[in-house]
């Protein structure tokens, strides 16, 4: 009976920190009751996974990595009423309770259930162990860098079969953060004028938030001249080289006159201040990268009086998934958001270890893990 | 003819930097086009007064300080005709041109033409002179603080004549600000948790604001007992004194479960960071008070992504004068608001200089100079 309990997969798990991770062979609980399993057929390789490889955002190891999974269901289990097998899927790595003072309010990204198990399903256990017998803990309720996850309900949500599961994917994670960091949080407005600094995945989706948005001057500012053309492509309507610049916040701000939105998308205290620091009057900057636990982010306090300047941040582009997953995919199909730009290159699951390289080296807007025959079936 | 072109009046003049005001004769020009000019009968003594005339808030010297000024038209410039000899009015330190970008989009307090003329009238120029004939430059716009002043009509709310005008006065600066950063930056809502950091003029009236806008719980914090039972008697309904506590941000988030909303009216960066501190996932930090221009605010860079808490500030709390001020009256007639409490102690002008004492001592929730005679006349 063992053989219909659990399902092997492979997987891609990181053992210790600082270390490279590992491709196993992994064993899945079949789903338990609220749960469903998603056979993956693309996973994106995000900052966040080798952020939790090195401690910036501690997680208890072991971990399956993974949390921008797309796939298809293949089972359900007990009390599921809302997914069928066959049904298309993305994972969220927030987990959506719905009864909480946060998904009540509109802002499920802070959901209280995902804070509490951040490295299990919501309940606190796990559906996944290595072939010893010990259980893995997964990446925020995901672990989708792996052939088969287990997965909540209140993790998953259903998309159209229409949509290409490999494009899906990426809107899991960087896609919503960046876009939606302009889009949601920041409210960005038609007309306006924004400032993004680092031009990553998750920077090229908050420039094109901004296009989306309407803004009328997109200002992008990294340090590597490729990335800048990259961000044109994005819908950067200017480009500064922070290399080149011995003030870059003097020069950003005569350039806008002081703008009305600017993102930090690299995680660094250093850059939000400059983010801050090139707002116009009543302008908003938003701290979209994930910087390290002791990183801080130093002001002058008269500024946010006399100038009602504000400081936030953006954690999942302030997500609502239910909500925001299927309008991106609506707009990737109306032509409005670039995803095919987004995947610099794709990647079988052996070669996980070699996406990491890739990603921390500069090389992929975004790199994805493809699922071998898997992503050629469709039931 | 130069007796009709000006008026002889009293004013409390800064000359020198960190030196005692002076109580003068000065001469105030009779309005010219689209100015009126106040006959003064009550001007609020306000901490920014002190602050002008230490360089925590720069301005040129000499200037007449007041700019929370109540009082009567008694003579209208060229052009204007939304006002009258005998209008009731309240001086307001933010001019409100009403055509650019700001005043356009709702935010006043922001107006384009304040920052442009801030110890001038809009234009640039000012009507004020001492007896030797050198013009004297005004506090933002106003200068009231005397007992006669011309203000554009771009300075003036017309309120209606039934307030008294000595309460009527603190509204221009002092409740405006405290009230308006609860109701109109933090929008604090019914039910919410909400942590006043300071308790002085400005603190009382953020929470008053907070109890207007039905916070729940409204935790009071200062390092005087006597300010915290005045702050109970606003709305607080726990008072914490900082003097008492080793860790002060921990006991007030045990207490509040991590607050909605937290406002510093001090003007200090380490208490703008503790205001951030005391927050909850999704709460909204707002600095009211001035700070020195040097000063600095830090916050750790990772729980603004994780946590999407935002650190904010509030100028003249948000206000749309010509809207919150008929509303704060109202609140006031209907027993809502409480301005009669906030008065400790009135002064003649010529008491002016130990107005500014009693307040650097703390000794007044506010201190009001009511003008002579004048106050007792209605025309």
């Amino acid at each position: 009976m063992a053989e219909t309990k659990y399902r092997r997969a492979k997987a891609v798990v990181c053992r210790e920190r600082d270390k490279p991770m590992t491709v196993e062979e992994i064993e899945v609980e079949m789903p338990r009751r609220g749960e469903v399993m998603m056979r993956l057929s693309a996973c994106g390789v995000c900052h966040s996974d080798l952020s939790a490889t090195n401690g910036t955002i501690p997680f208890p190891l072991p971990l399956v990595l993974g949390h921008e999974g797309a796939g298809v269901v293949v089972a359900v289990g007990e009390g599921v009423t809302d997914y069928v097998v066959g049904d298309h899927v993305l994972s969220s790595f927030v987990s959506m309770c719905g009864k909480c003072r946060y998904c009540q309010t509109g802002r499920p990204q802070l959901c209280d259930q995902a804070a509490k198990a951040a490295s299990t399903l919501p309940d606190g256990t796990v559906r996944t162990r290595d072939l010893a017998g010990n259980p893995l803990n997964i990446f925020s309720g995901c672990g989708v860098m792996a052939e088969y996850a287990t997965l909540h309900v209140d993790n998953v949500v259903k998309i159209t079969k229409d949509m290409p599961l490999d494009r899906a994917a990426l809107i899991g994670c960087g896609v919503m953060t960046g876009v939606g960091a302009a889009t949601n949080t920041a409210k960005v407005e038609p007309g306006s004028t924004a400032v993004v600094f680092g031009c990553g995945g998750v920077g090229l989706n908050a420039i094109q938030g901004c296009a989306i948005a309407g803004a009328a001057m997109i200002v992008a500012v990294d340090t590597s001249d490729e990335k800048l053309e990259m961000a044109r492509q994005f819908g950067a309507t200017h480009t500064v080289n922070a290399k080149a610049e011995e003030n870059l916040v003097k020069t950003v701000r005569k350039l806008t006159g002081g703008a009305d939105y600017a993102f930090e998308c690299v995680g660094m205290g250093e850059i939000a201040a400059q983010a801050y620091g090139v707002l116009g009057k009543g302008g908003k900057a938003v701290v979209v990268g994930v910087a390290a636990p002791k990183d801080q982010t130093t002001i002058r306090t008269s500024s946010l009086t006399f100038e009602e300047k504000t400081l936030t941040g953006s954690y999942f582009g302030s997500a609502r998934p239910r909500q925001d997953f299927p309008r991106l995919i609506g707009l990737y199909q109306a032509k409005r958001l670039k995803l095919d730009e987004l995947i610099t290159r794709t990647y079988t699951i052996d070669e996980a270890p070699q996406a990491f390289i890739d990603m921390a080296e500069g090389r992929n807007a975004r790199g994805v893990i493809v699922f071998g025959d898997q992503a050629e079936r469709t039931d």
